[in-house]
Formats: structure tokens, C-alpha cells, sequence
């Protein structure tokens, strides 16, 4: 993975996962907000709990290909760990990797688990998200061993963003459905996907000039750059959130919602998962 | 900014704001206790909102200031970032100031979309304002690469200020209103802003005497300077909560609220922001 | 205990400890759940205060053995922890182990005494077993000075799952009854024992070939391991939940529910311990 | 204060404040559990306001003390803070231990208002007591530059007690009246109060034999030996509770519970101050 698409991939997955996050959560959060206007219609407890299983699925299987990825593909250990003839582990940085889809494929095994039967309370899949991430920012931690200095710092940043989540997602467990929870979660989840991006520029530059990887004045930028990473992401969320209220705002406008509080008076469902608990 | 008056501006800045915010959380917790007595009076919600929205417009528009400041005056880098000539970075400590502006300012102007629309929960306000603190405590912790030991130790000192403003900001996320926190945050920000007045005091004496960076015995002594600029923002905090809380009851008392109660016994308006959460 | 045994000893307890765990919290958390269905008469509060009882004496029972297995054993230092011939303390490694062992005869006698007396109240077991969790840790952390990379590292990864442990305990405090935190609890002491079986493994091989403890790649290959033991413990924890939760639905669909309904309609005990608080 | 009896001092006065805090905390938790069985009487709400008065006072004064005899006993500074004709600090040593006391003096006196006027919220006296903790550890910390390494050993222990005060303090901020919390405290403090009489006797042994302060296995020692100040420390909270508890129990069998019940059916005052939080 040490080329500048084994950070792209990874990246670009961070990325769409985080924006679908911004997107799911407004959404929920909208007809949370709205539900006396009618807005139980456009998402009811049964559509959210199909999102959900499909989410936790999609996790599931992309993370599986991930591990098939890095074990069989080219320069993979091929599932064999130890190499006795030269007495040497084999290739621990693609076993590394996998250990890293492993957790997120069994977050998104439990997920699935959770939100299509009874059998564990809700907040299972937060916490073993927050695993997940957990897992991922142990691992590259002690994966940073006598690199360059600049190598080490852009991948030391990259470890706040994702032990944020792993922290908002635990804070989560307790305080579920709190929307401003769920917006910085899927905030820092941009942010590395974004990262993981630049740390892609930065190591492996697809142009000939290399980045001096021992300047002192290279590293001070990197850690701005993380910041205006940040800033960027926030603004995404913002716009993602704006689009999302509006949608749902001008879709409830054009029900009429009087008509639907006169025929179903008594109809009274649970519309959101989140309020159970 | 490496001369005196580089720390005293944002120290002054950070005086006034503390000050404020003691005076005005004090205000609202006055009203609140009062309320029976007829303090809604003093401060409806309409009146809330526009405080806390000419709030955001100001700290928007100060920091907006202080980021074109930063790029344009003399020794500014005027937006531009590489100078392909030399290959250098331009003036990196000043694109560090101006992001730590940026970040107040998306604090600002979240903070007046929160208060003008309807839009996002209240609580984001405390949230950015949080994320704000974490990030000038962040530029600063990769910020002191290679001074001298009692320079690195005041800019050390002034991280508990700040990184202890950010810890109470995401403590208000979920504890709303709570006054000792309110105070707390007030208590610190005056903290911060007095430490920037001694480390320009210590960096650039205005004397001739320079400090020597290197003696322990100073460093022990800035150590207990920090201590006391503590105590001494505890006292100013202090000082501003009776003065306020006495010129509220002064102003009760003058009211009669007998008159009040029989004339709009059933006039119940939502008179605090912080309540509907 | 520098020996495979001694390593094995301690995680078998643990291992058993952490299914113990799981077994019991799933079963409280089973019944309180189906409690309308008549799982009140599965586990009636003095059955679950009897358990809790017997936890604790046997907690208390082991943790006395340890101590005095550590103390009198070959190699112990029987009582004695000074030499004043050599002028030296003896056997310091053992009054370690006995230290940590008192402790966790401390939170049995604690837990004891709360759950057969109404003297204090119940979460106070939860606090003490922390805080014998944190002892521990504390302990190993300033257990491994002058050792070899690899034997730091480790006991180094250990530190994780005891602080863990410890930190969840204090969690549990003010969140009793948390079938999440209860069951991570129980995944993170089997994680403790399966480990010390590793470093049984890796520090005193049984067989010829000796671990290099100085090269880096073994390292890496030992924080992974740690990983899969984490999932080897989550994977065991979800099969211990699952069966259990089986067997006490299989159990309740035997039992006709009508009859009780009907017979005992008043007869409203309190079930729970947790639900007390 | 670098002698045996500095040490045994600051010892003294905080094995017998977390004695008394022991006590107190049990008695008021006592009389709140039986409050049905007539113990009210034992502690009614104006007899908590002139203990929690009388305890602000108390620590108000000794601190007074505490920073008098700092400053004017044999080799203190006598409020010299610099000295112009050598250019050096004068004993700065001494001026930390009067900052300590000077935190402790501001929680002394908040508390003292806090519960004499209603003019703050009652939660404020753990914020300024946890403060005056944080203070505490805070200068300790840089206390410690260029000792030995025994010397900085026995004082880094003394932190864990310190900042596990400050961070008991600042949980019962929001989780007042939390027994567990309030004996943790109790026993933190006579942890800290016996192992300033450690240090002392570690320090400046009071017979010939002086400790080897580079002898690795005295540091380890010396933490096993803090291990077990903390079980010592448990032991006597525990000895606290249950005399206190017996006292007021027993205490209660004397009063004719039924004839108070008869008497004043409909008085109803609130015992407790905890309770109206």
C-alpha cells in the first residue's frame, strides 16, 4: 500500500462514507423535527431500519473485498504469515491492512445484525464502529517506526482525526441521536478521507519535484494544511446539511399536511428508532 | 507577530471577550433565577437572541480583521503561499495566525446562523467556539519547534488556558446553561488574554533588561506568574458576577412585580434560550 | 512468576473471569428484558443477589490463594520484605504480584459485603473492582524498567485492555446496568487472559526457538496478534450472548406465561438489583 | 520546606481533613437515607449550612496560616519577591507552597459564601476545591526539574493522588451528593496526607541510614509501598463509614420514630441541601 493509490482507495472510501453519513443523519434529524408536518411519511421507522441493514451491509462487503484485496493482489502474503525457509513474517503491512478491514467488517456485520433483528440494543453498532476506528488508529500507531520525519508527522495527524471518531462514536453510545454528535462524526470522517488524500501528494508526488522529507518549514505547512482539511470538511458538512433541510423542507411543502392530521388522527407509530432508546 | 505588540492585541482581544462573556452569562443566569420576580422583563428572548447574534457579528468581523491584518500589513505574506523563486514557504507563522483566525470566524458566523434562523440546534454555537480553541491550541503545540527553553515554557503555559477552553466549550455542548461552566469559560478566556500581555512582557521586555531564556530559576518563577494570572482572573470573575447580579436585584427591586403578576397572569413566554434545550 | 506457568495461571483466571461475565450479564440482561413474559421467576432478586455473593467470595477465596501461593511458593519471599544482611529488598517482583492479588481481594470482600448487607450502596463493588483493575496496571507500568524491547512491548499492549477494564468499571458507576458496558467489560478480561497466555507464548517458548526480543518485525507481528485476540474476544463474547439469550427464550416459551399472569397479578417485586438504582 | 517536618505538616493537615470529610460525608449520607425513620432531626438543612460554614472557615484560616508561616518563619522571602543586587529570585521554593495555600484559601472562602448567602450555585465549592487541587499538582509539577531520581519518584506518586482529586471534584460538579464520589475523595486526600509523611521519612530519614536515592530498586519499593497507603487509606475510610453509620442508626433506635410521625404530619422541610440541586 505504500504508493499513492493505496492511499487514494482508502481515501476515497473515508470520503463518500463520510458524506453519506452527513447526508443520512440530516435526513433523520429533519423528519425527527418535522414529524408533526407530515414528515414521519417520508422516512418511517421501517425505511430507516432498510437504510441501516443496507449501510451495514455495504460496509460489510466492501470491507471483506478489501482484505481479499490486500491479501491476494499483487505483493499480497497470500493468507500465509510466516515464511520458514527465511525464517521472516510475511509481508505484516498488508496484514496490517487487513486487520484494519477486519474490525470495520465486523462493525458492519453487527450493524446488519442489530438493525434487522431484536436480539442487541441499538447502540451495538456505535460501539463497535468506534472500535473499528479505534483498531485502525492502535494499528497505524505502532506502524510508524523509523520512518522519516515527515512521513511520521502527516500520519501522526491523521491519528486525532480518527480517534475522534473513535471518542464520538463512544460518546455516542450514550447520547445517541444527537445530531451535532452525528455532523462531527461525519465531519472527521472527510477530514481522513481528505487526508488520506493529501498524505497521498505528500509521500508519493505524481509530479517529479520530491517533497524534502527531513525540512522543518515542510512539516510546519503539512500541519496548516491539516487545519484548512478541516475547515474544508466543515464547510462540506454545512452545505450537505443546507441541502438536505431544504429537500425535505420544500418535499413536505408540497404534501398537503392538514388533509394527512384529519384522516389519520390516531395513527401513532414510532417513527425513528433513535426515540426508543 | 514576534514583537510585543503581537501578543498584546490578541491578549487584549481575549481580555474583552472574557469579560464580556462573565458579564453576560451572569446577566442571563440573573434573569433566570428572577424570573418570578419580573426579570423576564429585562431580558425577553428576543433580546437574547440579539445579543447573542451582534456577538457572532462582532467576533466575525474582528477576526476577519485580524485574518487580512495578518496577510496584508507590513512583513505579510499577501496571500501568497510558495515562493517558487526560492522554494520556500512564505511567512508560515503568518498563514498559522490567519487560520486561527479563519476558525473564530466560522465560530462567528455559525454562531449568528445559529441565533438568526431556526436552522441547527443552539448547541452548535459551543461546539465550533470549542473547535476554534482546540485549533489555536494546535497550531500552537506544533508551533515551538526549536525556541529557546523559556519561550517554549510560556507558550506551554498558555496551551492549559486554552486547550481548558475547548474541554469546557464541548462540556456545554451537553451541559447547557450550566453557569459554573459559563464562569469557568469567562475565567479562562480572561486567563489567556492576561498570559499573552506577560509572554509579550517576557519575550519582548520593554526595558533593556532582557530576560535570559535559559536560567531555570525563571521558568520556575513564570510558572507561579501563571498561577497568580489565575487567581487574579478568578478575582476579576468574581468581581464582575456580584456587580452584575447586585444591578439586576437593584433593578427588580425597583419594579413592582405585584403589579406584573395580576396584570398578565398568564402571559408565559419562553423567556431563556437555554431552557428550550 | 518470570515463567510460562506463571504467565498461564493468571489468564486462565481471567479467561474464565471474562465468560463468567458475559454469561451472568447476558442472563441479568435476558431477564430483565423479558420480564413481563415471566423471566422474573428465572433469576428472583435474591437469586441474583445469592450470585452476586458467591462472585465475590470466590473473587475473595482466589485472590487469597495468590497471594499466599506468591508469598510461600519456592522462590517467595515468605513474609519477609527486607534482608537486613544484604541490604536488600526481597523478592520484589512477588510482593508486586501479592500487591495486585490484595487488591482484587479487597473488591471481592467489598462486593461481598455490599450485595449481603444494605450497608452501602451497590455501585461501590463497580468502584473497586476499578479501582483493583487500575492497581494492577499501575503496577506493570512501573514493572518494566530495564527490560527487553519486546518483553515491554508486550506487557505494554496489556496495559491497554487493564486501563480498559479499569476505566469501564468507572463508567459502570454511574451507568449500572449498561449491557454494553458490562459486556465489553467481560471482552476485555478475556482479552487480559487470552494475552497473558501470548506472552507466556512469546517470552518463554515452549519450544527450542527463542523469540528475538530485539528485532523489530516480531514487534509489529505481536501489536497485530493483539488485534486478533481482540476479535478472538468479541467473537466469543457475541457466541456466550447468543446462546444464552437462546437458551432463556427456549426456557420461557416452556413455561405457559398465561397461567402465571393469572394467578399472580399483585405480586409486583422489584426483580432487578440494578433497576434499584 | 525541604525537611522532615514540611513534609509532616501539609501530612498531618490532610489526614485529618479526609478523616473529617469521611465522617461528614457518611453522617450527611446517613441521615439522608433514614430520613423516613426521623433522622432529619440529626441534621437539618440550617445544621449542614453552619458545618459546611465552620468547614469554610477552617480551611480559610489554616491556609491564612499556611501562607504567613511561609512567607515571615526562618529563611522566607518576607514578601521579597526579587532581589535587585544579586538579580535572582528570592526562594521561589517558598512562594509555590504559598500559591498552593492561596488556592486552598479562595475555596475556603467561596465555600464559606456559598453556603452563608444564596448569592451562587452550591456546586461552586467543588469547582474551587478542585482547582485548588489541579493548582497543587499543577506546581508539583514543575517542581521536580534536576532532583534525584527517587526524589522526583516519591513526588510524580504524590500527583496520582492530587489530579485524582481535582478530577473527583470536578465529577461532583455535576454529580452532587454522590456518596461514591464523596468517600473517593475522602480517601484520596488521606492517601495524599500519608504519603507526605512517606516522602518525609523517604527524604530525610530520621536515623543515620540514608536511602540510595539511584537505586532502582528502592523506586520500586517505594510504588508498591504506595499500593499499599492506598489500601491503608481504603481500610480507614471503611472504618469511618461503618462507625458513623452504626452511630446514627443506633442513635435513631432511641428516638420514638412513631411519635414524631404523629406530631408533625405535615412538616415538611428540606433536609438536605444536596437534594435541592
Amino acid at each position: 500500500m505504500g504508493s499513492f493509490k493505496g492511499h487514494a482507495l482508502p481515501g476515497s472510501f473515508f470520503l463518500i462514507t463520510g458524506l453519506w453519513w452527513a447526508a443520512k443523519q440530516t435526513f433523520l434529524y429533519a423528519t425527527r423535527r418535522n414529524k408533526s408536518a407530515g414528515a414521519g411519511r417520508l422516512a418511517s421507522r421501517a425505511t430507516q431500519r432498510r437504510i441501516e441493514i443496507i449501510e451495514g451491509a455495504v460496509i460489510l462487503s466492501f470491507s471483506i473485498i478489501g482484505m481479499l484485496a490486500e491479501q491476494l493482489l499483487a505483493g499480497g502474503p497470500k493468507f500465509q504469515l510466516y515464511d520458514s525457509s527465511t525464517q521472516h513474517w510475511e509481508q505484516l503491512m498488508n496484514w496490517q491492512h487487513t486487520t484494519m478491514y477486519l474490525f470495520f467488517a465486523i462493525a458492519g456485520a453487527i450493524s446488519l445484525t442489530v438493525h434487522s433483528t431484536d436480539i442487541a440494543p441499538l447502540a451495538l453498532d456505535r460501539m463497535l464502529l468506534g472500535l473499528a476506528f479505534f483498531n485502525e488508529g492502535f494499528l497505524f500507531l505502532y506502524h510508524l517506526h523509523g520512518r522519516d520525519m515527515l512521513d511520521v508527522h502527516v500520519h501522526t495527524l491523521l491519528l486525532y482525526a480518527i480517534f475522534g471518531q473513535a471518542f464520538i462514536c463512544l460518546l455516542e453510545v450514550f447520547h445517541r441521536g444527537n445530531i451535532l454528535l452525528e455532523l462531527l462524526r461525519a465531519n472527521l470522517t472527510i477530514l481522513q478521507g481528505s487526508w488520506f488524500w493529501q498524505i497521498g501528494f505528500v509521500l508519493y508526488p505524481p509530479s517529479q519535484v520530491k517533497w524534502d522529507q527531513t525540512d522543518h518549514d515542510n512539516s510546519v505547512f503539512v500541519t496548516l494544511c491539516y487545519c484548512w482539511h478541516l475547515a474544508f470538511a466543515l464547510l462540506t458538512v454545512a452545505v450537505v446539511y443546507w441541502s438536505v433541510l431544504c429537500a425535505v423542507r420544500s418535499r413536505l411543502r408540497r404534501i398537503p399536511p392538514m388533509e394527512m392530521g384529519l384522516l389519520k388522527p390516531r395513527k401513532k407509530e414510532v417513527e425513528s428508532e433513535d426515540e426508543i432508546l
